[in-house]
């Protein structure tokens, strides 16, 4: 199938020519003004040898000419041998798939391990001719740290998307596929460009209509979908409701020990896979935040998953099980119970329980994507299952795209966490990659940040994280300021000023988030339901099991094991200790483990309520710094995307004033302490 | 026009036999077993003599004969001419058209201004009789107090109702008027059978849909309605929106004082009143809440206001202006700003600017029909403007109609106050009534609790309020026992046992809500946007002026003239001084005055913080109390409505436990000081 992208950019759902900038995203291709490297281009890379495979081949030759026509203005010739001059990509069998290794010797080649390691390259070059890197002495060798790199899209088919900041969904309307090929496409080439691997296409709660997906209703549509992503290397997964036997099999159960159950998912994924030979496999939110599963016939989650993985174990598919299990009726009153135990205490009793095919998938933290959680204990606890760690580029809980936030340094810290579990050095990166356990799948996921806006992610800076999503989990030993002068230099140009600035405002943009939000490990002072804005006691007497118990003396949530909630001990011994003790928990994470007084001294010398009230105004000011960066960078990139972000930049501004006031005011009145500085903090 | 009643109780639309009892509210007709009361009032009213009259003579024929026949077994004959024993009316011409008059004298008669007054009579005699009264010494004089007794419906066309918890509109469905003419007619026999004689149908908020009501588009299914009402002696209102101008009529603006906006409106008027002869008038919600008005292009409300009434004075129409005007984009921060001024501030220097046929609707509070409020103090300031006083039937504060809350010990309170404007004894009910300044337009106004649910109010035991808002507008001076008692036994049947029953669980009703949930005043610890369940903070730091003010020393919003907003200073001088101090203020109204500390001793010679846990408790124990007494009636009276309150009034107790248990953590948390009874306070 041959699709037209974006010079046909009309043809997108909402996209005009005015938006032409902001949709390419990262792939500019903007034209290179220096005669010499575009010269150097063209000698060096006059034509391409074609490539005979399959759609990614096609793929390939597509982007490869398009790019360089732009950046460079020659269409390289595609020719069935290069002679002399040129790019050839041959492929190795020593080499894994989706490995690359670009060199210059006889011309420039790319060696790969398959056709998904030769568009990876492709892209990798690409990236490379537009910062105009030297192209004489390459010699890149890559392969992905992490075998599966997965987005999560929490699209509904009325067109929604759960926790959707971006407009509507791209792939669903009134309750139908859209007719949205090129948009598709254009997505496929943003993922593949960053070598993200599979998506799940629908929401994993999967409500009535989404649980006909895998039927013959819709499966014509989803294979459309499928053959789109498949030119990209990309493989698909479908979220999938636990009840679907009874609600679409009309059968009167849904229990995972009866062989009608099994017999209803057997038959199901060979209706999928009829309709998609390559499909990838599923993804399961079961027993968790009303959603149906095992336990409502008193099956473990290990009966639950093995049942489905036996069921697609015939075509190679795999089980996704997500680990965010926990009570969502729990009762404010009742401080023993702790909702951050919850993952840990259902799952690690089943180690090595789970099929080969099933991989329990891991929220990063404990809780929910706060603004700054703990690592799992569950990660890295687990040595005989296999896991993938979950991100989340939705900003739920961190401005909802309203608010400019590179996600990356949050990840980087995650990622370079050490668990401790097989001795010092069991660092997250080397658990999610496989590198630790070694296990039969592994790998990162992460709930997208898009939907159908003119530039994807609704603020324009978002677009960073799922570039840098990408890149991180290609390579998590990449370091976010790298990372980001690259997104920089593709997406606004080259110009050191302008990655000077952008570095300005996203580099420290998590700490102000941070600062003007949720201190020392606090969450959960956002209003309940849409998470946007503060409501320090929103979900305070709530069922949700999200608290900070603040009261006239002191705030936190004890989770120790002397006093607390016995949390810390689900950690590996050193950590246990570390977190266990306020004297050495780190400071950012204080109030996670510790109910700690206002007037306890913080190693810079503050106390608690001291370092609120400073972070709070600190916050703020960066933010004033944000738009004033910004504001310089007015007539050095278009203007569309310049208005854009500025506008959502002031209305951070005074949103982050609102947070400051809040905060301030609430922990002024139940305190009673004055700022040492004597800003003003309303009474 | 004829349509039969509830006799054909299963053609209303979700209503069926087993809802029998629940529909009909109180007009049960519940056939009395006593055979000599029986024996008399077949002797007494074994004919009545025919009517010639309007619409509203049929429905007197029919209410008399089928009761009758209901009650006593015989149905009586209707005959030209009553001789001896039987029912006659006769018409008085200097008698008030509403007025009447029932005495035994040469047999029974009833004296009436006109039809509607006969039609009163009539089902004040069916009352009598299902009391099983004296008929010999009848000798009952009445006519109503209140000129305009008043329902508005906030119902939208789309089937919602604002505010709403009894179902869906009776009225509409996905913009279009239901074939529900049964039910209206229904629903126009208990209003009549109480004494309202006028009815908005849509909500004041009135959208896009909605603004057609006055146009052809939908004026014959107006006027349809309108035919059922007026059997029944009650007028129809609409709401209409102040910028339908632009919004049917095509122009560009609503300037009121433009010719082209006038001449809309004397076309849209000649339109209504062309479909509907007796159209009674409009509401107008104008400058408020965000909805369109006068204020868009400069214009006072009385300008506003009085282009309208030009408009619809050749039809002897009214403009029912609501005075609910206030900034709902107000800074938390700013202490200055009071909402509760605003309605004074905006209305009061406008007095005697508004044309005879304008009448301002004022909410009975300054705030919005919190628990517990003072009275607005514009009621009684305007001495030269027709004025309503609007009550909320809806329980929008108040429980939602999941709470039993009877309310007319809170209408009475207000009717009583004594505003003091024309010196002592200047009370709220005869400002309502027009007693004390004699204006061409006066009375009372409710928001309707009413839905299509087959018990007319999601509450069986919120049907009470609907009774007692008819009778006690029609005579303010009746009071809470004996209304309730009237209705009790038309309700459930004249058993004193259940009398009793209903009178414990009833009558404190009021006051056991305000304790679990709102102590001393303070308002709005609930929940933002649907108003139900506690969160105390959940207005505290938002736009809409409604705070408490709580900190760690103390609570309340000082009001008062030397170091507040100065609010007290709008009532007449005795009762400014009496509220302005501490000392002297009411003390169920102290925290909506001033802003106490949480160690203030109260004149029980407790303080404010032991005051609130006592009266968490307190009402709790209430709650029990109700359920208890509630399960005392098994068997005593229908099953269907017994386990509907039955499961109501459990979900009551459960969510004051909440109410309890989250207002005390709140306060002892900010307050730190302990239950000197040493209960359980969760920390």
């Amino acid at each position: 199938m041959t699709v037209s992208f974006y010079p046909d950019i009309k043809t997108v759902s909402g996209v005009n020519n005015s938006h032409a900038t902001s949709y390419r995203a990262w792939l500019q291709y903007t034209f290179i003004t220096s005669t010499t490297y575009r010269e150097q281009v063209m000698s060096l890379l006059k034509e391409m040898e074609c490539l005979n495979g399959s759609d990614i081949s096609e793929s390939i030759e597509q982007e490869w000419t398009f790019a360089i026509r732009k950046m460079i203005g020659f269409q390289p010739a595609v020719v069935p041998e290069v002679k002399g001059n040129g790019l050839r990509i041959v492929y190795v069998d020593s080499m894994e798939k989706e490995a690359f290794h670009i060199k210059n010797e006889d011309g420039i080649q790319i060696l790969a391990g398959g056709e998904a390691g030769a568009l990876y390259a492709v892209f990798t070059l690409l990236r490379h001719i537009q910062r105009q890197g030297d192209l004489h002495s390459l010699n890149m060798k890559e392969k992905p740290a992490n075998p599966l790199r997965i987005i999560n899209h929490w699209d509904n088919m009325d067109g929604s998307v759960e926790r959707g900041y971006a407009g509507e969904s791209m792939f669903y309307r009134d309750d139908s596929f859209r007719e949205n090929i090129v948009r598709w496409k254009d997505y496929a080439r943003l993922l593949a460009s960053v070598g993200i691997n599979a998506v799940s296409i629908n929401n994993v709660n999967v409500h009535k209509v989404e649980s006909y997906l895998i039927t013959e209703r819709y499966l014509k549509d989803v294979a459309r979908v499928a053959d789109i992503f498949r030119a990209y290397g990309i493989r698909l997964l479908l979220s999938i409701n636990y009840a679907s036997p009874m609600e679409v099999g009309g059968l009167t159960h849904a229990d995972p020990l009866e062989e009608d159950v099994a017999a209803f998912w057997k038959q199901a994924f060979d209706d999928v896979y009829q309709a998609i030979p390559d499909f990838l496999g599923v993804v399961v939110k079961a027993d968790s935040e009303n959603r149906p599963g095992p336990f409502t016939y008193g099956r473990t989650h290990a009966e639950g998953a093995n049942m489905l993985a036996d069921a697609i174990a015939p075509h190679n598919g795999i089980v996704i099980w997500r680990c965010f299990v926990y009570d969502c009726h729990q009762d404010w009153r009742d401080r023993t119970t702790d909702r951050a135990r919850a993952a840990y205490d259902h799952f690690m009793p089943l180690d090595g329980a789970f099929k080969d095919n099933v991989i329990l998938q891991i929220k990063n933290g404990p809780m929910d994507f706060q603004v700054r959680e703990p690592v799992s204990p569950l990660i890295g606890a687990l040595k005989q299952t296999n896991v993938i760690v979950e991100f989340q580029l939705a900003q739920e809980y961190l401005g909802q795209q309203r608010h400019a936030v590179y996600l990356l340094p949050q990840w980087k810290e995650i990622l370079n966490f050490d668990t401790g579990h097989e001795g010092e050095g069991t660092f997250v990166k080397d658990i999610a990659s496989g590198k630790t356990y070694n296990p039969t799948h592994s790998g990162i996921a992460a709930v997208g940040n898009l939907g159908d806006d003119y530039n994807w992610t609704g603020h324009t800076l978002a677009q960073v994280n799922l570039y840098g999503y990408g890149r991180l989990t290609w390579d998590p030993t990449l370091n976010e300021d790298d990372i980001l002068s690259e997104w920089s230099d593709l997406t606004f140009g080259q110009e050191e000023h302008i990655q000077q600035l952008l570095e300005a405002i996203l580099l420290p943009s998590w700490l102000t988030y941070e600062r003007y939000t949720s201190p020392l490990g606090i969450g959960w002072m956002i209003n309940p339901g849409h998470h946007y804005g503060p409501n320090i006691d929103g979900y305070e007497y709530d069922a949700w099991g999200t608290y900070h118990f603040a009261d006239r003396n002191g705030l936190g949530v004890d989770r120790t094991v002397e006093t607390g909630t016995g949390y810390t001990s689900q950690y590996a011994e050193q950590n246990a200790k570390i977190y266990n003790d306020p004297n050495t928990c780190p400071e950012e994470l204080l109030l996670f483990f510790h109910h700690m007084p206002y007037n306890y001294e913080l190693t810079s010398g503050k106390t608690i309520i001291q370092h609120i009230y400073d972070t709070h105004f600190e916050g703020v000011k960066g933010v004033e710094s944000m738009v004033a960066n910004w504001e310089a960078l007015e007539g050095k990139i278009d203007d569309k995307r310049f208005s854009d972000v500025l506008e959502r930049l002031k209305h951070q501004l005074s949103h982050a004033i609102e947070w400051r006031d809040i905060i301030n005011t609430y922990f002024y009145r139940k305190s009673g302490i004055k700022d040492i500085h004597q800003r003003k903090i309303y009474e």
